[in-house]
């Protein structure tokens, strides 16, 4: 371990950022330009958020399946939009098997036209409707400006394709799933989103209607950290996928789209992070306690160490670490657990036996004021999960009340470029794009997400005084 | 569904496997030559392989992380066989972001090269051996005869990467990989593979020595399951995997990798499946029981569906499905699970309610002979549990009577090229390439293994007759 102090958040965020990420072990760059490794730690992290997702996916009705890695490059010619949003970021196989191959193929940058083209095969009647299948797979994306996790040439997501016979039911499966993902975020990462509607500029390419949830980082910019897309019958009629109703009359479908990615570990670390280094909620936590023996000579070892053994036992239905390594100081330990932001340490050394108790230290709270003692007994892992949801709570509330520090209402224009500076700026808007493009180009903040939650009636753009019926959030975005 | 009948395996076995995997819907062919889609119930049986054989990696100390698609062309020039061996079956992206590449890159046939760089970035001393790392991921191979499942362009498998201080631990973690597979197999998938040693001619491009599970098919070819790869010091001495050992000397790696796909349902679907379809082991089957509600008119659905749902309650400790189906007869619905080969089907209709039982129908012995009755009650879900218990060892004991009764110990070269028509030849084989050539342009059978289960002393050669310590496995090969 890389034993330098970590740069402070205050000190150079983006450094900090980066310099968290390696030092914890989460990822490491590839020697491919853009490209991450997810290391064993990271991995696990992503296991957790994709269990905790799956789990959601499939109470609500989908099936999980796998369609192919290469998507011929006239299906993307298709859709027009389509086609034209992702040729710019695509990466194309052009020699197989020793051969020029007659059509290029496309490395997957999303799957809505392979997986277009299997339903229009798979569906026929309104009895095989709805189909929702969704995906868990790496896309790539050719970037120009890469980072890890938020942004890489390759990274890991899931995609849901559903297919309805009316727009109506698609567009309840378009919100339902993005309410899936405002409950994993909130719930599982204590991460407080923001669930809305993208505009026209920010939408999916593609898509009719885009939603998104928005979360707040830690410098107070925004991230994007999953979408979900009503695309109407754009892509049933650009391949086809019609079904014969209980009239007898051919239709097209109404599809939606909707994706989480690895981009999210991105929000939890920028959301939950300190200058120590990451701080994980318990419910994702791929190591959720962490027990530390202290001892100082051979006799204090084997008083030590049966108990500490012992508790290991007792927590096992945590995801529990004994640390036992000797070739280092338990100092070291503390910061190491810390750097990867193990949510509860459990020290135990010979005064703690003699006290019967242990001392715990909540990593979300640093120093004294996150540190209690539990006693020693059978009731120790009751109590240990009552200060993991403990903590589980207490890091939705201080990241949700960051982030509502950090919002504000101008009350013109003036202020608002203020706001957007150091937070985000929420404000009616008329809906046209130019007042849109002229807070980009005044300020760098973009819309975020026109939320669902609506003040009643209306008011005026904030940009141009226009009648404007809904509020947006305006922000800098990663 | 399809309604006309699947050929029989003995009329055309491989039309009997492709109808069969399209009809019970395990997977379908993609637009893009030789990729397969797979579908819902084809991925949902092949996330209950992954569960099965995740649980025994993480058993067994091994962690999962993700290594990029792409891999520079130069790192597979590295080493001499391995790019010898994957030359001629590369993806190669040439074109990325609209611009072509300096250096193309690879779509990952196999991984070595690319977690072999990392490796040597990562480890420094013996403190940080063992690692032991698996990926879940896609790969591809530009095969040029394609089949659903056994050879696809692109297929999905796991890889697990090792990194040793000694050749011993290597050697250990090799054989340990090869076990936990032929525990897998055998054990959840009722497949009754034979562990043993690849040829010089069959290992792996890069490999020291190669290790495999092959099985039986029902045709009674043989298929390479899943192999373990001993890479003695190849890939460490070509990226410069090394590490300082306790007397401060610089030492090259010793690694290990192995590999297990989705080639594996399609020994599943071989092993067991029969002519009215597809035959799954209670143990890795989407759906274990499914409940068909049997009834004539409005009376008897009022009657039999109440008992029906409270059954499906009563089993919910299983993959149970209850066929609410109103469309379909109930035989119809007999034919579409058998197909699918659900292990357990039971009916219930209102005579089995007067009597207080259901009738069980076992998918692996078809007519009379599988079916029995099981009184309603408290029991029934012990009951049920303990039929499929008896269903996964009957499946294994068939399946091995069959393997068992299609090997034979020739007497002589003329004996040994009548068995491989029909059957696995076990004989002494002196270990000589040219002898091994001979057989496969007399008999196009290969070498399959060389049992880790061997005699007693030593034997004539059957090619040859020259002295030979080992026997061998000659059979034709998918």
């Amino acid at each position: 371990m890389n034993t330098d102090k970590l740069p402070t958040r205050s000190e150079n965020y983006s450094e900090w950022y980066n310099q968290l990420i390696l030092r914890s072990e989460l990822a490491d760059y590839a020697p491919v330009r853009g490209c991450m490794v997810v290391r064993p730690y990271g991995w696990a992290l992503w296991e957790n958020i994709q269990g905790a997702l799956d789990k959601r996916f499939k109470e609500t009705g989908h099936s999980n399946a796998a369609f192919p890695l290469f998507i011929p490059m006239s299906f993307l010619e298709k859709e027009k939009e389509h086609v034209e949003g992702f040729s710019p970021e695509l990466a194309i196989v052009t020699i197989g098997g020793g051969e020029k191959l007659e059509e290029p193929l496309v490395v997957r940058p999303t799957s809505e036209t392979i997986i277009g083209y299997m339903y229009s095969k798979w569906i026929k009647s309104y009895r095989d409707l709805p189909v929702l299948i969704n995906q868990w797979g790496n896309v790539v994306r050719w970037e120009m400006r890469t980072r890890l996790f938020l942004r890489t040439l390759e990274f890991y997501w899931q995609e849901g394709h559903t297919a309805h016979a009316t727009a109506e039911e698609a567009v309840d499966e378009t919100v339902r799933m993005l309410n899936v993902y405002t409950d994993f975020a909130v719930n599982e990462a204590a991460v407080p989103v923001i669930p809305g509607r993208k505009s026209e500029t920010e939408k999916f390419a593609g898509a009719s209607d885009s939603y998104t949830i928005e979360a707040m980082m830690g410098d107070t910019r925004a991230l994007q950290a999953g979408t979900s897309h009503f695309l109407g019958q754009n892509f049933a009629k650009a391949f086809d996928i019609q079904f014969l109703d209980p009239g007898n009359q051919l239709q097209h479908c109404w599809t939606t789209s909707w994706g989480l990615s690895t981009r999210f570990i991105g929000a939890i670390i920028m959301t939950h992070g300190d200058d120590q280094g990451l701080v994980l909620p318990p419910r994702l936590a791929p190591i959720q306690v962490v027990i530390v023996p202290i001892f100082r000579n051979d006799d204090e070892q084997a008083k030590v160490m049966p108990v500490a053994e012992a508790l290991n036992r007792q927590l096992s239905q945590f995801r529990v670490k004994l640390d036992t390594r000797s070739e280092v100081t338990p100092g070291f330990k503390f910061n190491d657990w810390e750097m990867r932001g193990v949510p509860l340490r459990i020290e135990i050394g010979p005064k703690d036996i003699d006290n019967g108790v242990v001392t715990v230290a909540r990593r979300h709270t640093p120093g004294k004021a996150g540190k209690s003692t539990l006693p020693l007994g059978d009731e120790i892992a009751a109590q240990v999960q009552a200060v993991l949801d403990e903590i589980q709570a207490a890091m939705l509330e201080k990241a949700r009340n960051f982030r509502d520090a950090h919002i504000h209402e101008p009350k013109d224009y003036e202020e608002m470029k203020q706001i957007v500076q150091d937070g985000w700026a929420l404000a009616y808007w008329c809906g046209r794009t130019e007042c849109e493009a002229r807070v980009k180009e005044d300020t760098k903040a973009t819309t975020r997400c026109i939320p669902l939650d609506q003040p009643e009636g209306q008011g005026e753009c904030i940009v141009c005084g226009q009648p404007a019926k809904k509020k947006v959030y305006f922000a800098r975005a990663y």
